[in-house]
């Protein structure tokens, strides 16, 4: 961005601040939002905090028609002393330029994206919930603006940040899912952008899902695109086995997208020397182990729901129990070491959170 | 869309008229669009014809985050006699609602959108130009618009038309172009969004292209995302290959786009008694063919470029030529017929065109 000035315009009236009690995730919207505007040869310019709006773009933007666009999510979390903290956001803004070189779009530069979040967070930090379980979902994302109905890098760019206060994601909480295992649709393949975060991968998953969802799971578990036999994620999750006491998980491969909570996990279950594996994991191995009794849990993890045991899962129409569909010791460890970690119950030995510096001077 | 009623607003000042010669595509609009509005449980409302004008949308809008989007292009042209004409606007209808099912999108009444099409472009029956090669591109499209940071099909669309005045899409014309194998990066795969025309499809395919430009190639030839063997397109093309006297083109295959131009191709050839196949075609038979002289042709199609010649290929750094780099004689009378029909200059004996009628009062 370069020399980023941020020049804030405060809304006139302040929303009223929805209940978290059992408040839906991604449907509620803080006071401001931030925005920079991006042209080729100029590089990024009026970075800006302003109300909450509708933008307003050509109907030929390029986003419309050919889905240049990507986005990241993490949370902000209040802890009880009042304290604001983000969980390794610069890790965030690091993916966010690698999904950025996937799609030919333009960097942002990763310090001042974070002085932005952080300014704009600053603003709001009224609207961070403090009740258990809940936060402020951050949502920072890119999108082609440039009108032109050719294939090829738009010239145009805005880069935005939008805050909407969240309880957990999933109804079920860390109450164990019943999972599908997808045997006819796709999420990604090595060469496509499944490594990276932006709108197609996500669109892609909609049908499956709706069909997983009829049929009274929660979530899909999606299988590589090649053979349909190696475990990817499940649902827009990273995807965590225990075996036989190791901790087993897909190797980054190239088709899976590289979660910051997969990440934080490795690095915990290793600081606590449990056996970790980052590897193909073949669908039949799963069942194999599920039969011999050798499963001992299984979960999806990411940002959103951080921990969500896997119950059961269905495989070509024969149902698998996990754990007797009760969580798992270990995922319920993680879950409050994490949690907690993110929430300032628990120290922080990784130095992973971030606290937001309070500045009345934004504020006022 | 169900007893659609169409509001039309007029603009108070009409553009300018770009001149067709060397017009860039995509970059030009017309005075009005097309819009209508989807809720659910009310279903499509408010079909309306306004000024060419920016849309607005909550900055949490699907499509901004999850890309649920399709669409659709055609074109409309001006015969010598001044009759406006569309190429097989209904094939891109159904194939709009194909690609609506497959993103978890609402249905369009096909006959509504239709009528919609044709309101609308004799409303703008200036805009569409008659010198040679140009035409008005014609982009129907759907996105999702509900405020909603959460995977799911969206609640509510808008399904908007959108015309632009172009001239040739490649600067290349009917001259051949030179083309890439890409072995790295995957369009599509079988289970994905492939055979869809929606977004991701497009964001997913920049990154190569790009690639294959700062190569000096005009286009990626995409092989299959499982054994990368097998040919898929061209660019945003499908692909035929002239071999031993028979014309050949990959199958349908879930993964390749059933091209409306392809379509008519296929008729075509065979009412001409020119012996097809639609197959698979894998790079080694083809470089095979064109070593032993047998590969008499290259060509891709698409309702932008009509036909666009291939007259050479890399596939691993080597390098193989088609034709001697020419027009081939099948791509030169392909195109000549298939733009005669639809520019009026030949006869049409597929009942292709549809002539729009001439009604004053819409465009007083």
């Amino acid at each position: 961005m370069g020399n980023m000035k941020i020049n804030i315009t405060k809304c006139l009236e302040k929303k009223e601040k929805p209940s978290t009690e059992g408040i839906a995730f991604g449907r509620n919207f803080t006071d401001h939002m931030f925005i920079a505007d991006y042209t080729e040869g100029t590089g990024w310019h009026d970075h800006r905090i302003v109300p909450y709006q509708p933008i307003t773009l050509d109907p030929s933007a390029v986003i419309f028609h050919y889905g240049q666009t990507v986005f990241e999510g993490l949370k902000a979390y209040k802890a009880e002393d009042g304290s604001v903290r983000l969980f390794r956001p610069e890790e965030n803004f690091r993916r966010m330029n690698e999904s950025c070189d996937r799609l030919c779009m333009p960097e942002i530069d990763e310090e001042e994206a974070l002085e932005a979040l952080k300014t704009l967070i600053e603003l709001e930090r009224d609207w961070v919930p403090d009740a258990e379980g809940t936060s402020l979902y951050i949502r920072p994302y890119m999108i082609a603006t440039e009108p032109h109905l050719g294939v090829s890098p738009s010239l145009e760019y805005k880069f935005m940040i939008v805050l909407s206060p969240v309880g957990l994601y999933y109804k079920e909480g860390i109450a164990p899912v019943k999972i599908l295992v997808e045997n006819e649709y796709v999420r990604a393949v090595a060469g496509g952008t499944g490594a990276a975060k932006t709108a197609g991968n996500y669109a892609a998953s909609l049908k499956a899902q709706r069909v997983a969802e009829g049929m009274g799971y929660s979530q899909v578990l999606w299988l590589d695109g090649v053979e349909k036999k190696y475990i990817e994620e499940v649902g827009s999750m990273n995807v965590f086995f225990k075996i036989d006491g190791e901790v087993v998980t897909p190797a980054l491969n190239g088709s899976i997208l590289g979660g910051i909570t997969r990440k934080s996990i490795l690095e915990m279950l290793r600081s606590w020397d449990i056996p970790v594996a980052e590897r193909r994991i073949s669908m039949q191995e799963l069942v194999d182990a599920q039969r011999d009794g050798r499963l001992e849990e299984a979960f999806g993890t990411g940002t959103a729901a951080v921990i969500s045991p896997i119950g059961e899962f269905n495989w070509k129409g024969e149902t698998f129990s996990v754990n007797g569909g009760d969580a798992g010791e270990l995922s319920q460890k993680l879950y409050d070491e994490l949690t907690g970690i993110q929430t300032g119950r628990k120290e922080d030995p990784f130095g992973w959170v971030t606290v937001i510096e309070e500045k009345e001077a934004i504020r006022q």
